[in-house]
Order: C-alpha cells, then structure tokens, then sequence
C-alpha cells in the first residue's frame, strides 16, 4: 500500500463521523504535513454516502497544531443542490477542533472551456533534472519527487531575494496515480514562500488554504502518477501574514489545480523550527 | 445612514445568532448582491462578543440562492488561540442553509513586511476618468462607483476577447469609509469574467470566494472614502466552471486584499438572467 493512502486512510463509525490519524511517513517539523490533514478532511466528505459530484473546491482552516496521534473527522453536507453540494467539515483531538474545511462538490458537464492563465514555457524536461535532496529531519518532502527549475529550498544564507517564485516538477514519491485527495495535498507542498525570498529561518504557520480543482477525474486519470508543474509565487507580505498563489500544470499544460491562498503567519518563537538549520542540497540547473 | 451599514445591520438574538435581511438597494438579478451575503456573514463574526482580533482570511460559499428578506446567521469561534482565532458562519432561510463562510481573526503586530506584487503603474487618475453607467435593471453596481482603466461591463456583442482583465477605480457610492465589511464585499464588485472575456449572454453563479485580508484597520483608516484600485482576471475555464483573481489596491499602492478565489458556475439554464440584455455605457478611455 503506498504510503498516502495508509496516512489518509479513515475508518467509518457513524454516519458521517471517520477516524483517522497521523502517519510517521508524512510528519512534519511539528506534527504532521498540511497537506495529508487537507486530503483526510477532503476524503471524510468524499467518503460519506450522500456525496454527489466530484471535487471544485476545498478550503482549509489549519486552527491549531495536530498532535501526533488519531484525528476525528466530522463531514456533513449543509447544502445539495442538483449539480452542486456544500460540505462542512471537521477535524477533532482530545475534542477540541484542530481543522476545519468546506468543499463544493459538482456534478461537471461540458461547456465552452478556455485557458487563460499559460503554463511556464519553455521548462526542462523532468529527465534533464535532478530530484531535490533535504538534507533536513522531517519526513514529508521524502514523499515528493521534487525537480526545481527556480526557487528551490534555499540555502539559509539570509540574502534576500527580490521574489519568491518558485517552479519545479514534482509527484508523489514512489510514484501514485494522481487522485483529488493527492492533488489537495500537493498544493500545500509548496515550501514556504518566505524561506524562498529572504532565506532565512522565519518559523509559519499556514491558517488557512483553498484549492480550485480544475481537472475532473478523467483528466487526473490522463495524468497518471508522472511529474506536474508547480508554480507558487507570494503577493505580500505585512504584519505577521503573507500569501501564496499556487498553481498545478498538467505535462500537457492543462491547469489541473490553483491555489491561490495559503495566508500564513510569521511567528516571532516557534522553537521546534530549529530543526531547519540543517544543511540543504538543492537541485536544478538554477 | 448610509445604504450598506442599513444592508449589513444585524441585529443580536440569542448568543451567536442575528438577524438580518436582504436590502433592496443591493438587490441583484434574483435575490442579494452576493457582496452584501460575505458582508453579513464576517459581521456576524465581528459582532461577536467572543471575537479577538481582526479578518486576515474570509472563504464564502454560496450554497443556494438567498430570497428576498430576512435571513438568521449563526456565528459559532471553532477555537481561539493565543493570536489567531477561527470562526464557521452559516446563513440560514426557512432552516436551510443558503451560505456558509469561515472566518480568520487575527492580533496582528508589526514584523518585517513587503510588498512583491505591484500595482499596475501607470493607471490614470480618478478624476480623468467617468463614472461607469450600467443601464440595467439591477441595483447594488449602483452602489459604486466604478471607473474602467480595462475590462468594463461589456457590450454584449458576442466578440469573443483573448483574455477577461479589469481595472478599474471604485467606491461606494455614496462615499463611506472603507472598513472590513465594506472591502469584503467590494471584493465581489468585480463582474463575472465570462462577461468579459466572450462578451455574450452566460448566466453564471458564484460558489466560492475567499478574500485575503492584508490590510489592518490602521490602513483602511489612511484609505478612507476614497477610490482603491481593482484588479481582476480569469485562469481558467472549464466544464462548467472558472476561477476569478482579484487584488485591491489602496490608492498609495499598498494591497489591501487579494480575492484569487470565486469559483463560478457556468449554468446552461437561468432564466433571469436575460434581464442583463439591456443596454450598457461602458466607461473610462478603453
């Protein structure tokens, strides 16, 4: 079994209500990797009997750290319309909320479609770079086959940069059909855009983060478990909180996800964040 | 009293549940200017006896349409942390849920800060430009003043347009102070970008909208009544769906919100809608 289905694996107890848990292969600094937390609430509302329709929309509200340990998930659908559904969700330890989220689930049809955004182009083939090693002790980046064309995990030289844009290919590592539970969590695999303009040790939180699921699951299917185009970029940055704009590119240049959220906080003592000041061996030809 | 605080005027139930209703001067196709329904439901947050700090993150879904009169909000602190504290909203009508939003408060303090988008530069001064005349049968557009740089409300002459940009100045209309609520719901002013981009008939539906708050109310403050900066664009659309992203800008090039989110549906059948087949006076120099 690949190791992102174990960590967001839930066990159904009553209607609506899932357990699950934290997963060693998807730890964090602290606690574990957002993005597994995002696909567990995610899968708790694609679970559930009553979903109708495919992914359009997630938002994540990370309301305090997760513990290592089981997490409760709560689903419930506050609104089915005929193509659209409105899911509330909740994650709960020792009772008190850790996360919550909303999803809109849609029932999709065809229509007139048109890409406005463009991929990056040109980029590197995928085979012409090397996969970014993090010479860090914390487990989730080891889960992505990441290929940095710009803005890799910096060294902590503290130079400051004039953007934080980041581009690389990246997948689940070892490889894994892409599914919507796996694309949520890949939108928050997107380091910090802090670390990536100035370069040093700045401890965040992310609060909160929303995915728009442009693919429906016959494109997913099309993109299989190869390599997709990442690009993350940061508006601002004011008084303890910037932003981040993601955005996942299929190999055909098919926007498969944007994510255009991820307001995190700058916190001032966050002592575990230490555990960063290990040394980075980037990758790429940049 | 200015129309938007009698829209956005809640008045306190039991503990966490107020009263409000839909205002006709912000009336829209059918039902509320969804701007109005975000504003409503932060300030069900923000009246909050229990409510620390100020909006840094706002998510709206748009779960069915809201008819025309009053509608309850429950607003409920999922949890409260040292400097963050999150909050889920719900707006019912005849006990069924028409919206739902999450909420993040925030203390904020002073920490290093930067901008890395920039506004468009150079734009034309307010006051070169007119005050966009929309000669259609709906409301709340009347409630601002709109002044086109790019992209305003469009002939509907079917031309279809390679790409969905606006920009333009807007306030409220008449002047008000610029506070949370207000920005909220400007942050949904922008016209659907279908509208623009194919300039032909598409009745549309908003699901989702985030808005990332960046300014503190110290800043709203030195903006005031005046005009801020809109920005807006497509990424993509597709099978029934596209995404808007949008960025406000206080007048002395600061971002005071950026609103990369509103998920909108592509509908096929929405009778009202052909309302918007009257006349437009577009505005501004393009």
């Amino acid at each position: 079994m690949h190791p992102f289905d174990e960590a967001i694996g839930l066990q159904a107890l009553v209607p609506g209500e899932f357990a699950g848990a934290t997963h060693p292969a998807y730890a964090n600094m602290v606690g574990p990797f957002g993005g597994t937390t995002a696909a567990q609430l995610l899968q708790a509302a694609l679970l559930h009997p009553e979903r109708q329709g495919e992914p359009v929309a997630l938002t994540v509200n990370f309301a305090a750290p997760v513990a290592e340990g089981e997490i409760r998930f709560h689903a419930r659908p506050a609104r089915t319309n005929r193509s659209t559904q409105h899911w509330l969700i909740e994650a709960r330890q020792a009772d008190a909320v850790v996360a919550t989220a909303s999803a809109v689930m849609a029932v999709r049809r065809e229509t007139w479609s048109a890409g406005e955004a463009r991929m990056p182009d040109p980029v590197p083939d995928v085979a012409t770079l090397t996969r970014m090693r993090l010479q860090a002790p914390i487990d989730w980046p080891k889960r992505y086959d990441m290929r940095f064309i710009e803005g890799g995990f910096p060294a902590f030289d503290e130079q400051e940069q004039a953007h934080s844009r980041s581009c690389l290919w990246v997948r689940d590592e070892p490889e894994r059909p892409m599914d919507f539970a796996s694309l949520a969590a890949l939108c928050d695999s997107f380091f910090p855009r802090i670390y990536v303009r100035r370069r040093r040790h700045t401890p965040i939180g992310t609060v909160t983060l929303s995915t728009y699921f442009h693919a429906d699951s016959h494109l997913l299917v099309q993109v299989g478990s190869r390599h997709v185009l990442g690009v993350a970029k940061a508006l601002n940055f004011r008084h303890g909180y910037f932003d981040q704009t993601g955005e996942v590119w299929s190999p055909e240049g098919q926007m498969l996800a944007s994510t255009p959220t991820g307001t995190a906080r700058l916190q001032r003592a966050f002592i575990c964040c230490k555990a960063l000041a290990t040394s980075v061996t980037s990758s790429g030809p940049l």
